[in-house]
């Protein structure tokens, strides 16, 4: 039987998430900002990274993994980049006081560089890439995190599902959104089919001791996309984010040091600094409508996420009414 | 029966083929350019992206596709921004001005993005990120060409194989080079099938027709990287080069214009500006350490390259000799 739901307007939901942050001692607006990038998530149709993972953060304050009340400190070591140190902050309060601060550098230098030091758990990444886009401006995100997908030729959990998302604005279409992880599959999924028992594909996740599984009961670890691409990739995004912030992940964990933290790159580019705006997105446009011409089912990213958000901004997020109840109980 | 082979040394191939481009009118420095970034990709063991391209340069400035003579133009128009008018020049000339050019920027501002207008055929991108590695930064490449890789949805070539290159410098290991297409299989390899007669594997091109085959006979257009990662990735790689400087190459291509060229970005980015060099660099080994700890089958990014790299610099570079027969010839 599928679990019963209710439906929820995204105010009301962002309103009761923030409380719960306000309840557990968050700032006010440091509360808000957390409950904006999760009810966002669902909003866009990432369920997996939205209001389920509310009560995580007052989990991973509670374990003291996460600062309920960061000193987050941004500095510009030079006119470009941009150094936060989050203090362990919750995701999404330091990212986005990141990216804030490298589209207001990118508006003077054209382009910048926010590397973000000892965060946690930072949601959709496609959040604050959005936010650049908003702006008028490009945005790239990456973000690296405690191992738990395959490196090819090592068994077991070996580098991060580290993601990476890029937003660029359009002018009569959504904006542009990628937001991929470096594995075939999303832990989340694997979750999804386990929950409606049904086999894998082949080829996406292996067991703890490294054996391919289509059962998952049994997988523990996701495969990396493309093998040695998908590696690769987030083997370079820990060397972008953790290693020059400082905090290396991959190399601790694999000493033995597994507390939770997460380290993130954001870009903001200024398009105007090559292009007047409204050429540029006039020719995205003409960019996605020439490659929509090529067929019925050619989707752009970020197109789905955009039509779902239409949809649940007028009509509401459809919860678990589990959740539903868990949330608004923890938010008293 | 295999072709017959020859070995030459680096510095004489690289004699030979800026020779080629001497005789055809190249400036010297440009035709030395061009010579050092291909033999370069031969000393890697990109031979298909290496000398065996070589006359493909010469042809494209017949044709009046590429430019012998370009007159490249470098601006500022913002602090961190390079703004670099290729001229139709040949990919290397263009790229290789392009990246000296931001890690020159990147040492005042902390980053520096390159955005590099119509240029023609880039060859191996990790040469240009490299370039960034060899100066203490981290240095990332895209770029994007012309339509030849399959689009989800879509039939027939509807994006480009546009690759990303990221290259990390270490200290004691050899420098971090991912240098990856967007596609599942380089066309380069769908041929090598061919040549030894062998299918391909399952699930990575099409026909014409869009149809799946395993016949490299008749495979035309190869597979995005995890479908819509992949095909995403191309679209906002074409985004962030050819739209955002004015000269898109997707919406062009599928209105009739099939001209060829390029258009890339290249990123340097000083690592001096979040932590000392050295640093980072022993980091980087140990995370290097930590990962080859886990298996004897792990590689990293760019492992291979350099060790093929030193072989070949010690004994010389094997080509078909009826390659380096047509080079000897083509350059008196």
């Amino acid at each position: 039987m599928p679990p019963e739901r209710v439906t929820v307007p995204a105010p009301e939901l962002e309103q009761v998430v923030t409380d719960i942050y306000v309840a557990h001692g968050l700032r006010a607006a440091d509360a808000a900002t957390l409950a904006r990038v999760l009810v966002w998530a669902n909003l866009r149709g990432v369920d997996s990274h939205g209001v389920s993972r509310a009560l995580r953060y007052v989990e991973l304050c509670e374990k003291g993994e996460a600062n309920a009340q960061p000193e987050i400190a941004i500095s510009h070591p030079r006119p470009a980049v941009v150094a936060v140190e989050a203090d362990r902050a919750p995701g999404p309060v330091a990212l986005d006081a990141a990216m804030r601060a490298a589209i207001e550098t990118a508006r003077e230098t054209g382009v910048a560089w926010a590397g973000v030091r000892a965060t946690t758990l930072t949601g959709a990444i496609g959040y604050y890439t959005s936010l650049a886009a908003d702006a008028g401006m490009i945005g790239i995100g990456i973000v690296a995190g405690m191992p738990n997908m395959a490196y090819e030729g090592a068994k077991g959990a070996a580098v991060a599902t580290s993601p990476l998302s890029i937003a660029v604005p359009a002018a009569s279409q959504p904006t542009v959104l990628l937001d991929m992880a470096t594995a075939v599959i999303a832990l989340g999924k694997i979750t999804q089919y386990k929950n409606r028992g049904e086999p894998l594909p082949e080829g996406v996740a292996v067991t703890k001791e490294g054996e391919p599984t289509t059962d998952p009961e049994l997988a523990a670890v996701p495969l990396p996309l493309g093998g040695a691409k998908g590696s690769g990739m987030s083997l370079v995004f820990e060397l972008l984010t953790s290693v020059l912030t400082g905090n290396a992940i991959v190399s601790a964990f694999h000493s033995g040091d597994k507390r939770h933290r997460q380290n993130a790159a954001l870009i903001a580019l200024d398009v105007e600094a090559f292009t007047p705006l409204d050429e540029f997105k006039q020719s995205v446009d003409e960019t996605l409508t020439a490659l929509k011409n090529l067929g019925d089912d050619v989707r752009f990213p970020g197109e789905r996420g955009a039509s779902v958000e239409a949809e649940r901004r007028a009509n509401g997020i459809p919860l678990p009414k589990k959740l539903w109840e868990s949330l608004t109980a923890a938010s008293v």
